[in-house]
């Protein structure tokens, strides 16, 4: 069985995830903290009926095949360089959404290119983006059946297939390719429009399907 | 009955416009060439089951009540200048969805801003963007039932609200607010994502759903 290890993977998107993908891999939530992600684990535990590891971001990833980055916003160089030794040669998943939140609105928040391009560069390891926009409520509601599509940016062909396995493992999440990481940038904004359309149509945790 | 005019409607998306909203408004293609809007407007006229005029633009922007500016790409601001003395005072709904096509794929091609904005701060008058991620070529199926979701940029909810009585006329189709015209870039730039997924996962004229 394949190791994940959801780096930051304490909030709800990474204690979600970590819940759901406990069920056909080995899961490691990581946190800078080691009591974090020990109790995030025990959490994520309780959740999936499952038993889930709790380790610092950098011993996680050391041990992992997989890693996810389920940091709340692109995360420092400092932090992409500390984990670039130990995520070498490994594929990363990069669900990250950079935005800002004004006037009531998201928007996003790069001026330029995109958080899996940026951790692309900093890693040099196989990169893909997915799950944007799947929200993190539902994927703590474990019982949930999740019906919807999973945009996937990757370099090439077979890391898009990678990361797909990944993706298809939870519940009914079909991912579809998008294209290269430069294509990141569009598939990172459809998040804040996604986030503004539950917010103004009173839709709770929106996500979508292409049909 | 209301009057919309469909500008530029000579190709499938204003073809597939016009025929589905003869059900419900007075319609009238519009063209820079009285003859093709004549011609359109037949074509129309054969989908729809309901007849159709076909006028040179300014004609018919000018005896319209709301605009629909089918064209494919942004207009030049000498185009949309000629229109604004007809469009004074009505509503104009702008599908556009500014596009390069490079490499095989899809991507936005302004450097900020969007069409809807440009549209509004020349022609001064109510805009709302629509209809950008509703296929052409479901539209021509006229009796194809389109249970998509159209999401809508607008200044105000009284705008977004006259624009959503157009968008809610086409069979099942789904208005819901995106907020103002500043997240319409946001908005416009699904479009490409989705046409690049349609593309690489074999979707045909894919659309959109938020679930």
């Amino acid at each position: 069985m394949k190791r994940i290890a959801i780096i930051g993977g304490t909030g709800d998107l990474g204690l979600g995830l970590a819940a759901r993908l406990a069920r056909s891999y080995n899961v490691t939530i990581g946190s800078r903290e080691e009591t974090r992600a020990l109790e995030a684990a025990s959490r994520a535990s309780a959740l999936s009926g499952a038993a889930l590891l709790g380790q610092e971001n950098s011993v996680a990833a050391r041990s992992s095949d997989i890693a996810i980055l389920a940091v709340p916003d692109l995360p420092s160089d400092d932090l992409l360089g500390s984990l670039k030794p130990d995520l070498a040669g490994k594929l990363v998943i990069s669900p990250i959404v950079p935005m800002a939140f004004r006037d009531g609105l998201f928007a996003p928040s790069l001026e330029s290119g995109s958080a899996a391009e940026k951790v692309a560069s900093v890693l040099g390891t196989r990169v893909a983006g997915a799950f944007h926009t799947v929200p993190a409520a539902r994927l703590l509601e474990v019982d949930r059946e999740l019906d919807y599509d999973v945009l996937v940016t990757a370099e090439t062909k077979e890391v898009f297939a990678e990361a797909s396995q990944v993706v298809a493992s939870v519940s009914k999440l079909r991912p579809l390719y998008a294209g290269p990481l430069r294509n990141s940038r569009m598939v990172e904004g459809i998040t804040p429009s996604l986030l503004n359309v539950g917010k103004l149509n009173k839709i709770r945790s929106p996500s979508i399907k292409i049909v």
